[in-house]
């Protein structure tokens, strides 16, 4: 029988996560603060923050011990499976050989809990009653919930409107961990009041949602805020992902030729493709390949520069590949893939050449997990549905060319509370939505003023 | 570290089902035709199976072997893992050790797809192109569709009519791996017509889907009909769950006092009781608690006595703890539950002594299912909902009693399709309903003149 599964055993888990920041070729252009447009330092970020994950944004160790609790509940569901895609090679006629590690196997069924439970316990330890934070599709927002009712924490999330009303199945899952939900804008906030009275009807919007939980942390003694991408630690703490990978094709005998995910922050990207970054640059031949919507081009359309992470301007000044932070995206169906930036680590490696960043239309990537869905059975999130199309185009690339290629991508979530984009598939009712040069270059013109790049 | 889950590799994995009938203590008596109310022979489902699977169903071999297209298919999710409830344990302060089966990491998250990856591969061997069945709450379509897109049939699903208005994400889910999806009663069968010519606005009953999908089936020269629970193929193919369960917790060093399943047709519970029975037949003291809604108390309540499978009267007759077939039972959220009968075998070992049974209030475990949900992450099923509880009872027991026993029970899916039955009870409105012996005894007095019993 042809093996499927690669498993690790618990003690075979990574008792580390792997610090990109210390293999940088050069060190990327630090975070400034937005007021006095100095790099940022860590009294900037502890109102909002525990001082063990201050330290960890800064960090330049290369491995990092995983504390013993945050381990033990990890091992509710990790390490996850590494999966060879024998059917779907099959289904292609590919001489590809396609892995997947599958982190939807997690109880909220994506990567996110891999942070959360790290950002917990951190918060716990420092004597944090308390944890806010926003959510958009809520995959985020459901994996906190999680992770705050593991180490006894009271969480608040601040929902997006639209999703609040249009997803009351993931507000379900989050209140049944016992955390409280608002709809995002919402009367408990100063600015979430302001906007409520300036535009009564608004569906809501990511940024709003970052303002109201940083606010809510900023003012009470007992909460700190969780952010689920782009900062330095939650990368980190996603890096046992690729980790575990790296075990589970030593075992199998292989090593991938192209390492494959989606970007939305850069998170479950960052966290697969990092541990196998440190040997590309070691001098190992590896390609990586960051998928992202083409509505929401940032990696592939974007301009390498000064940012704010959200919409208010609340957020420190980093440097990132970006539409501008007033760029509102399509609401397409990834909705975890509709941010303007990414983090900055993961920009730091595109721009210097070392990750390459390919752009899909909606159609063509459920297409693909439709595809996926007949051969291997998962139905993916509509984000990973993004690295799905990826693996299937570059093993059909390698089909063309003849040619053995080892492709390893992940699949960060199943797409059990998104069937309703699968529905609209169906149907024939997606809508594609390219955005043009034209359009990004108007964007852009908005951020005039921001500092380009650090003179440091 | 301690231990959480315990894994088995693919090569571990049971390479043939078990069959409780080579070991039962006494024959159970056999279905009978509802025409000549004799003995049903194996001509007597040839319309409705391929030989194949009519053959396991009369089967007296104590193994029979797993085909390997079978296996190929399981390892995209198996062996599942068993997993130890530490802080569930923890948290209801019990000495009581708590192992679950964790059988929601299918593709469709349940051990449905266990007998549909069987049923699908013997009908393709059979050259059948077509598989018809019904679905209620939409575990069963979806491992059906699931199945035959692995195995190149086509899926026909007649959903009742009030879960295909209310459930659409399992209809998309189905869709998805390529199945037709059509609302029971539909026009498609005669049977359908004259129900909507008479009750033009009926919700659609279970009954009335499996008379539908028979019918198709009966009527057309490619096509057979698959059925998920009751019958003894289907059971046979579910214990490779038990099977797993036995190395793993030989793994772990352990052996259950208390074997806990929920029960609707029977098939999750066989799943995973039935190879332990082996070892209580041969002497060992094991405890099977069957448990069930109080709404739909069959083991508990029901007479065991000769009854329709369905509401229609097309079955087999069938001896087994009915509430009668008329019975329509409230719409409790477990929809897998809800059924007036349970699998032959079952009941047969019930009768026996073998097996016990306990009947649970909805909102009782609903609020087990919380307490499992924020201390293990996992968010049951409804149906697995009352083997939580069945656990979470037994090891208070075992606390008050302050006796060490270890528990194991069948976590048979996970609840992402369920969520709105997780709002209902979070808002308390969750209506709770137990069956009172009048109302069963009303039930079952409108089966006079069919046989108790065979005198055979």
């Amino acid at each position: 029988m042809k093996r499927t599964k690669i498993l690790l055993n618990e003690s075979e888990m990574p008792k580390q996560w792997y610090n990109m920041a210390a293999d940088l070729p050069s060190p990327p252009p630090p975070p400034l603060n937005p007021g006095t447009r100095q790099p940022l330092g860590p009294e900037d970020l502890s109102p909002l923050f525990p001082m063990s994950l201050i330290l960890q944004e800064v960090s330049q160790e290369r491995f990092i011990d995983i504390p013993e609790p945050v381990l033990e509940a990890l091992t509710l569901w990790r390490p996850t499976p590494l999966i060879r895609a024998h059917r779907l090679e099959k289904a292609l006629g590919t001489p590809a050989k396609i892995y997947y590690k599958y982190e939807g196997v997690s109880p909220t069924g994506s990567h996110k809990p891999n942070t959360a439970v790290a950002q917990a316990y951190y918060n716990k330890q420092d004597g944090v009653k308390r944890l806010s934070t926003e959510t958009g599709a809520g995959q985020w927002g459901s994996s906190l919930a999680f992770a705050a009712a593991l180490f006894g924490l009271e969480c608040k999330v601040y929902m997006v409107r639209i999703s609040f009303e249009q997803k009351p199945y993931r507000k379900a899952l989050m209140e049944s961990y016992g955390a409280q939900i608002v709809a995002s804008p919402s009367p408990d906030t100063q600015s979430g009041r302001a906007i409520l009275a300036e535009i009564p009807d608004t569906p809501g919007s990511l940024g709003i949602a970052i303002s109201e939980a940083v606010e809510d942390a900023a003012t009470r003694e007992d909460t700190k805020y969780s952010l689920g991408s782009v900062l330095n630690h939650v990368l980190l703490h996603q890096t046992i992902i690729g980790q575990e990978a790296i075990k589970q094709l030593e075992m199998a005998g292989d090593y991938p030729d192209k390492v494959i995910g989606c970007v939305g922050g850069g998170s479950n990207f960052a966290g697969i493709a990092f541990p196998f970054m440190r040997d590309k640059i070691n001098g190992r031949q590896i390609d990586f390949i960051a998928t992202e919507p083409a509505s929401c081009p940032t990696l592939t359309k974007g301009e390498y520069r000064y940012d704010f992470g959200d919409t208010a301007q609340l957020t420190p000044l980093m440097p990132m590949y970006t539409l501008g932070h007033s760029f509102v995206p399509p609401a397409i169906h990834a909705g975890g893939l509709r941010y303007h930036g990414d983090a900055p680590l993961l920009c730091h490696l595109v721009k210097e050449g070392l990750i390459g960043a390919e752009a899909y239309t909606q159609v063509d990537v459920f297409e693909s997990a439709i595809i996926f869905a007949r051969n291997e059975g998962i139905i993916p999130a509509p984000e990973s549905n993004h690295a799905v199309h990826g693996a299937i185009k570059h093993a059909l690339q390698a089909k063309e060319e003849g040619k053995e290629t080892t492709i390893l991508f992940n699949l960060s979530g199943h797409g059990f509370f998104d069937m309703s984009a699968y529905s609209n598939y169906l149907a024939g009712n997606l809508i594609d939505h390219a955005m043009t040069n034209e359009e990004v270059r108007e964007n852009l013109e908005k951020l005039a003023g921001l500092p380009l790049s650090f003179p440091g």
